[in-house]
């Protein structure tokens, strides 16, 4: 991305790895690669494999045949030295080969098993961990040009949210509504669609329903959750709660309450105060209307080149907020066989305080 | 999917684990999963795991608010055991405290780092393995319900290259095309867009190069291949090379041969011979026509759930092809600074010889 230190994300990765007593930080495709060199390359079964040594310059071992695309790839400008293998040679090997006096090496933490346990095996002896703080805690703080990118994001997603009330109603099926909200999401300026969740009636009482093929009927509360992956790689995610016709009985004051704990949530987070304050904030206003039983997961994830990402706001996370963390706060409530209900924002903390990136409004959105 | 036999499919992973001597099979969400229960959970921080333990039945551990979810999918039907676990709780003690007297597991090839390490940790003194050949030596023979997936998956992506022509053309950006392309991508059926690579002049060099800034001339060979996912989770690719105006000097020529080389690996592709000798097939024509140093990776490889799977159609393979099994031949060749040039179909070998999945002709398509 435009502007994005990657020198600097290098050096601080050795530097915690110092810290660490890691000898050096492997790092396959995804967004930790992403993330550290901007190098957006496709998970595939050929290694391609970032190393970075915490005494010695980083480099990149990579298939032969993406070679050129890797030095069309910002690790040129970087300087990276890059050690290209060819089919029928051994890339493990290969990075066992650079890094003889190794004793412990961290794996990016999304790295696939077939890999971690093939280092493994060249590297007999060498103790593996979990790169996960390391990256992550960079991750986790955001710099100006990454806020900018979540707002961008935001700001397409809820372009869409502001189209679903003439694609949502009686009638249609959910996989119907979700294949044009994905031509939507498209439209509205990201590159992939990620998720789409249009969880009506019953279907709305398992948070992570996608769609099916139950057709919406008058009277079904539908919970829209959607988000997709800007040119640049950052993510949308954002949720709103649609009722067809008139409500259930017994929804709306649950809604109000809904709204209530949302709204909280948004007003206590701010640089300074605990991931877990964030998620009581949301969590006790639901527990006073009676619905504590029925939000049954954490109050929002961190999001930026990942869906679900660090900081986590959930009871148990003790870690204080910082300029510049961007989560999601998305407290729901979920009544098995009648309904479900969500609202979700991006927020950003800034030294000012708090950015909201979405902005389409978050009350019930009847459709006729 | 229906039809699948999935109790057929468990039973044959634990009579595989037995052979190879593995206490149990940990499976997480991705393609195995799908494969082995038709249960398509997003790969997510939050651990889901399929145990299926050599000797006794088979079981899912899932975080509760993913219950319902899993209670929806065939995993009911299969009359698995279902182990929620709730937030705060430790999902790898869960999965350790079933699994007590084991002394080796095996991990699917792409579960993540994070929970690699973390069942490492969890279960002290276990030897991790990749369930690696136990799955993919059955996902690699199709059953006729996936046979007939895969058919009408190639019918899908073939609809996007018969529009090819209408969208690509000078003047145009490869990154406009490839929009274009995604959207006919789903509009003909699929659900998800995995790759659109739209590689024009030097770009084509770089076999994978997605889509760039860089605007189409008159001149240009451009290398166009895409594929998707069905609704039935079966994956599409195919390669079509196209060329606006009149080819370079030498191109045809070239292209005449690639024809050929590809030809003949589908003529040769069939059950009872090896995956290098049909890579040879193409390799051997290339060489003759002094482009052996051009044609820089494997003839192709296998497809299903994954685009990229079991049998890989390279040199040093001497797996025997038998019936029902999938992938994709695809020669091409690549000159630094010039162009590339490509054909792919996806072919599955059957008890009467090869059916032939993409259909559009494999000619230079001339754009004018």
């Amino acid at each position: 991305m435009q502007g994005s230190d990657f020198a600097g994300r290098l050096a601080a990765v050795a530097a915690r790895a110092r810290t660490a007593d890691v000898d050096a930080v492997l790092v396959t495709p995804g967004p930790d690669l992403q993330y550290l060199v901007g190098y957006e390359a496709v998970p595939l079964e050929r290694l391609t494999c970032l190393v970075v040594p915490a005494e010695d310059p980083a480099f990149l071992v990579v298939p032969r045949l993406e070679l050129l695309a890797a030095q069309a790839s910002p690790v040129t400008v970087l300087g990276l030295t890059l050690h290209p293998w060819t089919e029928g040679e051994d890339p493990y090997a290969l990075v066992a080969s650079h890094l003889p006096s190794a004793a412990r090496v961290a794996v990016d933490d999304h790295m696939w098993a077939s890999k971690v346990l093939h280092l493994r095996d060249a590297m007999p002896g060498v103790e593996q961990v979990l790169a996960g703080a390391s990256i992550a805690d960079l991750r986790m703080r955001k710099d100006p040009s990454e806020v900018e990118a979540l707002l961008r994001a935001g700001a397409a997603i809820d372009r869409v949210h502001a189209l679903v009330p003439s694609i949502l109603g009686a009638g249609r099926t959910e996989r119907d509504v979700g294949a044009d909200i994905s031509a939507a999401i498209l439209e509205a300026g990201h590159v992939r669609v990620d998720f789409v969740i249009v969880a009506s009636g019953p279907n709305g009482a398992s948070p992570h329903h996608e769609v099916s093929d139950r057709v919406i009927e008058k009277g079904d509360v539908v919970v829209v959750d959607i988000g997709g992956t800007m040119p640049d790689g950052y993510r949308s995610d954002c949720t709103r709660t649609y009722v067809v016709g008139d409500p259930p009985e017994g929804f709306a004051s649950a809604f109000a309450a809904l709204m209530e704990a949302q709204a909280a949530a948004v007003a206590h987070a701010a640089p300074g105060v605990s991931c877990e304050s964030v998620d009581a904030a949301a969590r006790d206003i639901l527990t006073s209307a009676g619905l504590g039983d029925h939000f049954i997961h954490r109050t929002g994830h961190g999001i930026g080149l990942e869906t679900h990402e660090d900081p986590y706001i959930v009871s148990g996370n003790a870690l204080t907020l910082e300029p510049g963390m961007a989560f999601s706060i998305e407290p729901g409530f979920y009544v098995e066989g009648r309904y479900g209900a969500r609202i979700e924002d991006i927020v950003i903390t800034s030294v000012d305080g708090l950015v909201v990136a979405n902005r389409q409004p978050r009350d019930l959105v009847v459709i006729p």
